[in-house]
């Protein structure tokens, strides 16, 4: 094995596989660490997706994704030519790179964030900028504005942070740019603001959006692009890249948008509840607009494992910044109390020198 | 929008966005040109596919196929390690770029052939050499192996040729070239022979198999990638790149692989059925091992048209060497007939002027 590196590209060698994120099968595990929604999708939307799994799976997918197109236009009053699907927005960001960005091309994003946008600047061989956050995670506009990328990627609210960057600020990026920007809005369901308006001022910008979290379907990998470079993206795609049921659990869950919105509001309502509780408990917690919060704590790693022994996965990030921080995903009120409860029985053994 | 041209690399300004082959609502269609399998999966596959359409699609899927992986290691005889699942074999082809393919690296492939292989080359800045094929479009191994590419794709059998080249002349070509030797086996389920077992004795080989032909699912975009750099295609790829259905129909179509070898007789016996009646209507039709074959006719595009209004949709390719050819994908015995019915009142048609 070791001589097949031979084949590897240079910029390659340096990148890891792909870790996973815990995904355990023994599903008795409260999974908060990949932000997936607590709820399922709706009846209604599984009942539809059931219908779509037929003897047409035999036939290719809509390449141009007609029918889920004109939902969301006219859900999001944005042009039909403005939209794309991916298969997850990690395939929209990889479109992006691949209309956007070439060798050495300048690839601004800021610290720390989705780890995505790195590992993709590795692939293309683009120069990139990071350009870090606030004490406070909050994102400093100008530095970004200065640095002036080709292609400048913000993601909004931010991961792992939860940091909602203003939509004022976000105009200011792209006025005062000149190459492309990406707003990332995977969260942005559960934030007060977003992006999407802005379309119709600046060609420069592109939004992503998500069915992961905000619409209960992680597991139907299905991304959203909008803006004036859209076309664009189509000269790059697979041909069929979404396939057939995915198309229609987008459709499904899009009819069923209320369903969506009541589960948005009682994350929100938990999030706020969850976040009352840490700070009760001294505990450090950065304001989330997202699905989930980080916490600062001294005993980050230790109460990862901690929680992990009880079934409780929250997400550890061993990286610069991040190590006194544990982020953890909103679930259902009955799990955050189980999560409150492991985390006070945590801090009682903590001045029993058992930590 | 023209003006937006000047965020577009240089590269990707030539391509044209993908125009989808035609996929028509109306199923009243006789889909004859790209290459579906006409029977649909069978019940039971279908049936546990629609099991796995439940709660659960709010969890994102398994990132590193481990159900499906292990089941295509025990069908196939090939180590664990050394398979991937890719959101359709085009992924897996991009996957491949990525991980060997560098800025003006040579990359070799046949022509006629699969276009996604000269599209990609544009995309990553390659420098692509097409060798062409011979007259009957055999593929000429010698000039593959003197190109010496840094990753050679080869499509076997090919397409839209239906050629299938020998696994002693693959032999040859990994012996021979320092590179890595691509062998897409989209259609090689329907062919004589296969590139498989030649895993075991080159580093260099990469082989990529898709259930959308021989397996029915076209609609569910499954492909799969073998050999010993697999463990490279890792590094590059998305984190979730195959949705929890798509993996669930994978596993659910190998489960019942019998159901789909019998498919794969009946169309290779149908190929056989339309190949001698074309010949006896003094078609030329070239030797095919997939599912489809090639014809030579002077009518080309008229018939191609005339048999689209007739609701009856084959494949044109309008580019070199393939003006006076038609592809044709194998489909039941009464479509088959109905064809062959429409292509011989086209002919009584043709010395009456009306041509």
């Amino acid at each position: 094995m070791k001589d097949t590196y031979k084949y590897l590209r240079t910029n390659i060698k340096g990148l890891s596989a792909y870790v996973p994120g815990e995904q355990p099968r023994d599903s008795s595990f409260i999974k908060l660490n990949t932000n997936e929604n607590p709820y399922p999708p709706s009846k209604r939307v599984i009942s539809k997706i059931k219908q779509a799994v037929n003897r047409d799976l035999r036939l290719y997918p809509d390449p141009i994704f007609k029918n889920l197109r004109k939902r969301i236009s006219n859900i999001y009053k944005i042009d039909y030519n403005q939209i794309i699907i991916g298969n997850g927005s990690d395939e929209l960001l990889d479109m992006i790179m691949k209309a956007f960005v070439g060798k050495k091309d300048k690839v601004v994003c800021t610290y720390p964030t989705y780890n995505l946008y790195k590992v993709l600047s590795s692939v293309y061989e683009a120069n990139l900028v990071e350009i870090e956050s606030n004490e406070d995670f909050q994102i400093p506009i100008d530095k970004l504005i200065d640095a002036n990328g080709h292609v400048t990627f913000l993601c909004n609210p931010n991961t792992p942070t939860g940091i909602f960057t203003d939509i004022s600020a976000i105009r200011k990026l792209c006025d005062n740019v000149k190459g492309v920007v990406v707003v990332d809005e995977a969260y942005v369901d559960f934030a007060r603001g977003n992006c999407l308006e802005l379309i119709k001022g600046y060609e420069n910008l592109i939004v992503l959006r998500t069915l992961s979290k905000s619409f209960s379907l992680a597991g139907a990998r299905i991304g959203i692009g909008f803006g004036s470079l859209i076309p664009f993206l189509y000269k790059v795609k697979d041909s069929y890249n979404v396939n057939r049921i995915s198309l229609v659990a987008a459709e499904a869950a899009l009819d069923d948008i209320l369903y969506a919105e009541a589960n948005i509001k009682r994350i929100i309502n938990l999030r706020s509840y969850l976040t009352n509780c840490l700070k009760k408990l001294e505990f450090q917690v950065y304001p989330s607009e997202a699905n989930f919060i980080l916490i600062k704590t001294r005993h980050a790693y230790n109460l990862y494992k901690y929680l992990k022994d009880k079934k409780i996965l929250v997400r550890y990030f061993n990286q610069r910044r991040l190590k006194d921080k544990l982020r953890i995903t909103i679930g259902k009120k009955g799990e955050m109390d189980l999560l409150i409860n492991a985390i006070k029985d945590y801090l009682k053994g903590v001045c029993d020198g058992k930590d």
